[in-house]
């Protein structure tokens, strides 16, 4: 049993070597959660704001702010669209959450999606070389109901300050009125990270695996657990990009998704799911397990397991099937339980394990690929473009069952996804700003170096210190106390 | 004739010698304006986020992220007093505007004010010690007004994510309704720095004038020229610091404001106002000259100069006469005009000029101070207490009448009005934490130095440019050429 070290690289070997699977799983899980508690209460969060232009001396506020910053004012006023240029606009994004399905945790009230927010916020600038802020709001109207048109006037009131929107964590069905309303009315991209992040990257994860396989899209069988706002645009790209919908089916709580759910024609709020109830499971089949047997590929995106999915279902699959167990922070089912049932490849949202297939391999280049050309929208065409990227980046490096698709500690992924997506932009009429592939590459490219290195930097000179090992240790070893 | 240091310091004799006052005023304020728009284009704006705890290695992120993040989510769900240690809440304020009264510029549009309230968040940081991130609304109704209802909703719905909210350059009367309900209604401070920010540092400034010109606050004639939401929230300090309304006269652009106003009275907007036509001016003077007759303090907050005010007016004043002229970017009238017209002290909102009575030296401290305890307001006793605050420890430094109050560029009168404003909140039960004046003054004191260190490690690691000299030197000659 190693000493854990300060980078965490060595956890499994840093377990008592008689730990079962299960309990390493376990351990992992509690032990995350414990530092989690432990590090974000030493550094009191994870993200802050800081000057990107010098100040040489005082002199200088009469520039960056009155009387010099009156001719910024007037300037914007004139053209709006120089408010990407003379402010920090065009390289920002507002993560914004009612915090009301916040990961495997359901509505957590307001606040309680900061920490996941401000994960963001540290993902896209470090992975994607550009800032965010954390922005939880109360979507509460005066009966109390969490209602949509709230997070829609609230997002378009504040849109002229920021490059982008990421939705994120929003409860069905508000996410869906939500996204479309303000993809439709918003002059800058609005990304629900959860739908849209989500579907991009199953699709990279998907289109490889079946590679690996050997098997062809509009061939196999898709069977999908959990119809949330995940796997329901998991569903439409997916098909979008070659899969045969009469040989997918979808489940939510109540049964298969089929032409016979009255409950889910009748509640207009679901009109994404109605469709998928239209075009697909025309035998109408409602029984999980049954639906299981000889598919090839199953996509759940479900609740947090571990015992959702039992290994006789994914036993019952076809040869070489393909299981994507995505809810976080404990997958449906465990991988090593998956795989011992069968399973061929099995993929998680968690960086853990292998085979993360996870949004933060996604978004920080799309956003940045987005931004880059000043883009109106985020069209699907530039979501399939970003994940056909991530699929060809990683099958260049190689690819294997244990390693689908690039992971987010691979940097190069993100600026050849933000020039595909920037490309896309363009086709598409979105771009307010035109550029080459290599112009949209390199500045990606040095815009996340430089967050790296800023960060770095800072660590460096101790500006921030590094975590202490003290608190490590406590965690681990009260983490190995209780999972024994 | 100089050549322009880099760090702007002898911008006064890198101008022709031949200039007269007036040219060197007017090429100033061109300069600072041209160089405005070539800096801020250049850095693309002021502020970035950045990481502030590490990621020593990529499995960092599952305690950043999911699936350790996850603690964090019902932490705060259980208590959401947690959201201020486990995220960044405690030490980040919104500063948010609607950009319909932007500097002297007036109605800016919704982006509009980006330049402003970045300007405003880099203070807050480099002075204040504490992150801060701009927010342009769209306060625009269905029927295409502004309304002041939308403001209060929008800071309502995202309160939670913030520490204060720093209310921006909202016009009249709006401002007034929309800082009296958010502080009535919301849990955390919520600051209107025109109004109150400014009456804190025009109050500071007051005190110290008169001590040198040796009048007592409760005996001296006060004029206001200019009756919006800053002069009118002045008036309502000074008079709550000791002065006689009855001595005041102030002057909106009617006339007077005095009991016979009804067209003030009719209008429930201008509650604030109305107020202060029952106290002041009981012999209903209307015409400004006339009030100025006599008078030993002008406080003019009214419309960009330089030829509102008129030397002869200043003249007319009382021995020994304290002129405030604080419209931005250009006072009323310029300082060396009203001393040549026998002002004794002569104050503006202006860094470029002596005695910058310009809020830039007050809300650094007074939201430092609110943040450190986590108060739930601000209240005017700690408004009163940081004027105090700046008034004593610019006395203890020394003061003449071309330096009557501490200028941003005195790093240490921050952490001094942080600890005061921390103590008042605690004696007026607004603060969730109790710490000591040494204890809040120690950590403001810190911050602060740690903001400003941070700044320095990136320009001298080259992570942010210095301005190019070319760029100074071109708009400096173009200036000098437009002038002569």
């Amino acid at each position: 049993m190693e000493e854990i070290k300060l980078d965490l690289s060595n956890l499994d070997a840093a377990l008592p070597s008689d730990f079962t699977q299960e309990q390493k799983a376990k351990a992992k899980t509690l032990f995350y959660k414990e530092l989690a508690v432990a590090a974000h209460d030493f550094y009191r969060g994870k993200m802050q704001t800081v000057p990107k232009a010098p100040a040489p001396g005082f002199n200088w506020f009469n520039v960056w702010y009155t009387p010099g910053v009156s001719k910024i004012s007037t300037s914007i006023r004139e053209d709006n669209n120089q408010s990407f240029n003379l402010s920090n606009r065009g390289n920002i994004v507002a993560v914004v959450s009612d915090s009301t399905r916040v990961l495997g945790d359901g509505d957590c009230t307001p606040p309680g999606g900061m920490g996941v927010m401000e994960g963001k916020a540290l993902l896209m600038k470090y992975l994607g070389g550009f800032d965010a802020v954390a922005i939880c709001v109360d979507s509460k109207n005066e009966k109390g109901e969490n209602d949509p048109d709230k997070i829609i006037d609230f997002v378009k009131m504040c849109q002229h300050s920021f490059g982008a929107i990421d939705l994120e964590d929003i409860s069905q069905p508000n996410c869906y009125k939500v996204l479309d309303v303000l993809r439709e009315e918003c002059n800058i991209p609005v990304w629900h990270d959860d739908a849209q992040g989500t579907a991009c990257v199953t699709l990279a994860g998907l289109i490889n695996a079946l590679k690996l396989v050997n098997k062809d899209i509009d061939k196999v069988k898709i069977v999908y657990y959990g119809a949330g706002a995940a796997n329901a645009t998991i569903a439409r790209i997916v098909n979008a990009a070659g899969a045969d919908p009469a040989k997918t089916i979808m489940f939510d709580s109540k049964g298969g998704l089929h032409k016979n759910r009255k409950d889910i024609e009748e509640d207009k709020r679901f009109y994404r799911k109605w469709e998928l109830c239209q075009a697909t499971n025309p035998d109408c089949v409602d029984d999980f397990p049954e639906a299981l047997k000889g598919a090839d590929v199953l996509i759940s995106m479900a609740k947090p397991g571990p015992d959702l999915i039992k290994p006789e279902w994914i036993s019952s699959m076809a040869e070489k099937s393909i299981v994507f167990v995505c809810a976080n922070p404990i997958p449906e089912i465990y991988p090593y339980a998956a795989k011992e049932a069968g399973a061929h490849i099995v993929a998680t949202g968690r960086g853990d394990f292998p085979n993360q297939v996870n949004n933060s391999v996604g978004f920080p280049g799309i956003l940045k690929g987005a931004l880059l050309v000043k883009a109106k929208k985020v069209t699907d065409n530039m979501a399939i473009a970003a994940a056909k990227a991530i699929a060809e980046f990683s099958e260049k490096r190689g690819i294997n069952t244990e390693n689908i698709i690039a992971k987010m500690d691979e940097p190069d992924v993100f600026p050849y996804e933000a020039a595909e997506v920037a490309m896309q932009a363009i086709k598409d009429g979105v771009a307010r700003l035109e550029m080459t592939w290599q112009e949209a590459y390199d500045i990606a490219k040095k815009d996340i170096e430089l967050a790296r290195s800023t960060t770095k930097l800072l660590v460096d000179n101790g500006v921030i210190p590094q975590p202490p090992k003290e608190m490590i240790d406590k965690i681990l070893k009260k983490t190995i106390e209780e999972v024994r």
